[in-house]
């Protein structure tokens, strides 16, 4: 069976290569089950494995032939296994959470290969306390980031004693113990998922035009949201194909109080924890520019701001260019000038046209498509230095067949001349940072964590928490 | 730099799709050196991983563009990347032989992504018996099975105590405590290991009309080494790209024993347990033909008997086509068929003229280029039912940096039409058996593990060891 792909997923199949493969991942940590055996991960790698029936987007291949006429189709893959596609790894010794960060930046690092369905997913034991790692990867031509949260936030559920429940590459849907009607509304949960991933690519689609238009009037400052000073950093260098990841938590009372004390959203603080961790880096390396770094912050915009529905009726995705304040000393005074950009991009990005808002968004869903169009507009120098997204995730404790989920990180794609991804998504009370780099252009990347937790408590210190 | 690919290693690169990757691979197993901590596989890995110069093999990949006027070209990957190549694993509990088989077959399923230097080494930890396992693969176009052994074997020593050994990779020659000119020997050691698989690979180049030549005599059994007369088996149909990794040895003592009570050599009785254990494994799935099957047998030829010398000026290889005798029951009747069919092939080969068995190794190095030309010459059914090689090793204990190899066992290349393949390699008084077979086209694969073993003692029997 072959079906057609649609602009925007090609467009991501087309711009990877080596240096720059196009999928997304999600690292999460499960506690196990009271009760549970020795060979618990076995049984988890199993119950994964042994889906009887596995979802249409996760058995379909990009493929190309004479007769396909030279276009580029999803084509189901006939020798489909499982196997190949759902994992069972464990960590050297002595297990720790660096070597579980290390075989993660391995496996993102690796290109999914196009003869296969576009997706991998690993179940990892031997933390050292005995808690499960599970590494999904998928590509971006399938999910995007934010589509792929949800969906592995699909097939969980609120309930610790449910069981029987689907991997999320099962065909049947999650069976959430609170709805009455136990057979419909999960499949449109699962759905909704999918839409949203397809509609946000597809809202994508065929709109370079508009997206050329708006960094046009970016250029001539028609378009606060849009800046063009970023410093040159060496975040913005070509990149090769290895990966480094970092990704660690700290509780969301501490951002929500320093937000509070500083008058400043979470967000904003999130922002804020970044800029000064990357500040601090820069500093160590000797590498940080005089003027202050520019990050590619992506928002959600409900429906009335943006007077542009999504696909799916929802929210439509923003990008707002924030600086950070990185020639700044003082962390009261970065979350500061971070929240005041952050305001005043919202508010420029609410007075935008829909087309624009529109066009916006390709810079969030397209960072891998937008460097050419750039530098065909004569535009060399990337617009921002870093992307830093937090996608909000669920509120509650969730289980997977009685596992407990207790830490959610995603792992996102660097590109040519963004050579640093900073993704968070709170989970439970906790905000949870995944930092994705290129091995070689970001070095000693897992610096980054001890700045980052660093930088909350010299913002606590600041505003005076 | 850009350096042309020789026509068999560009067919050994053109030949390969998701099917049938066109890598050989290695799996050895050390015993760590008293005082070993805990942390020794990471320090081996790190070892591995910090080579200082990295040979040109290992460095280069296949490559094709416009600027290389749509050739196929080796080219100096200007981004290499070690910790890409070399990697650090662990095996899931309860850490058998059974979950390294498992990860072994996973890792040879897996093709080699053209973008990189073709090959991938793992040290692998976990083994609840504390042993290390190394596992490593390398495309056939870089070197064949034979020569990858010998390139490992290269770097080891048969001093417990030497250490500074350099990885095969490493730029650098193996040093032999040994040698007097510790300057100049070992280098051309290590010259020789590649020269050697660049040697034969290169021999059978631009061949495939001799080869075509022999085969037709063949059909007209005018050379009655080659065989056409093989059954239809499971083992002779399409095949995924999925791998299923059987391994184990036998002490070389018993196998030389029942040789010289049944009047065989030591290959026949390889051979011979080959032939037990795949005749048990057909008839417990119904699947035995009536008639006998016919192995592939690559054999080394002296200078003398060959009339030709190879490109090292060593021995050259011929196939022989052996009847396994597979119809027989009784072991011993087997085992002396098996004799009678290699005697008279060998025979026949030493009556071949040179150009005869140039071609006919031709056969044995190029498995997946001589479907097609059998085909073109109207041969839709294989010669053989699966290929058994037997390749000599190293009599004597060696070492890696102090650490003891304790087993070897080769992981060798299905391809469509040849879902089972059995390498086997001598070292240190034992014979390690590897068997790398399609896991969908060759289920349960371990039981013939066990059927070899029973046959062991079935041949000691019938001949009255």
């Amino acid at each position: 069976m072959v079906t057609p792909i649609d602009p925007t997923s090609a467009a991501f199949l087309l711009a990877e290569n080596r240096s720059q493969p196009m999928h997304v991942g999600g690292l999460q940590l499960f506690e196990k089950p009271d009760g549970a055996g020795r060979d618990y991960t076995r049984l988890m790698y199993e119950a994964m494995r042994d889906e009887a029936e596995i979802s249409p987007l996760f058995i379909k291949h990009p493929y190309r032939s004479l007769s396909t006429a030279g276009q580029l189709v999803w084509r189901e893959d006939e020798q489909f296994d499982i196997e190949h596609h759902v994992r069972h790894a464990a960590l050297p010794k002595p297990g720790r959470i660096r070597e579980l960060l290390e075989l993660c930046g391995r496996m993102h690092g690796t290109r999914l290969a196009w003869e296969r369905p576009l997706w991998e997913s690993t179940v990892i034991e031997g933390l050292r306390d005995g808690r499960v790692a599970w590494y999904t990867k998928s590509h971006h031509a399938l999910v995007d980031g934010v589509s792929a949260m949800r969906l592995m936030q699909s097939v969980l559920s609120t309930d610790p004693d449910q069981r029987q429940m689907p991997a999320p590459w099962g065909a049947r849907p999650a069976r959430s113990p609170r709805t009455t009607d136990l057979a419909e509304v999960p499949q449109d949960l699962f759905r909704h998922a999918l839409s949203t991933g397809m509609g946000l690519t597809a809202e994508a689609a065929g709109l370079p035009g508009a997206l050329i238009k708006t960094l046009n009037k970016g250029i001539r400052n028609e378009t606060s949201a849009v800046s063009f000073h970023a410093p040159r950093t060496i975040f913005n260098q070509r990149i090769t194909g290895s990966r480094r990841f970092a990704a660690q938590d700290w509780p969301i009372a501490r951002l929500r109080a320093i937000g509070k004390a500083g008058g400043a959203t979470i967000n904003d603080v999130v922002l804020a924890m970044c800029s000064g961790a990357v500040r601090q880096y820069l500093l160590e390396i000797s590498a940080l520019p005089e003027t202050p770094l520019v990050a590619m912050v992506p928002i959600g915009l409900n429906a009335k701001q943006s007077h542009v529905a999504s696909a799916d009726g929802g929210n439509a995705i923003g990008a707002i260019m924030c600086r950070l304040g990185t020639d700044l000393a003082d962390p009261a005074d970065r979350l500061a000038e971070i929240s005041r950009s952050m305001s005043t991009g919202k508010d420029a990005l609410s007075s935008m046209t829909p087309l624009q808002i529109v066009a916006m968004s390709a810079l969030g869903q397209a960072p891998a498509i937008l460097p050419p169009l750039l530098r065909l507009q004569g535009i060399v120098r990337s617009p921002y230095n870093l992307i830093i997204s937090n996608v909000p995730g669920p509120r509650t404790t969730h289980y997977w067949n009685g596992a407990k989920l207790v830490g959610t990180y995603p792992l996102s794609i660097p590109i040519n001349g963004m050579a640093l991804n900073i993704t968070c998504t709170s989970y439970d009370q906790k905000m949870g940072f995944g930092l994705t780099g290129c091995r070689r252009t970001v070095p000693h990347l897992q610096r980054l964590l001890g700045h980052l937790d660093a930088e909350v408590a010299a913002l606590e210190k600041a505003v005076g928490v």
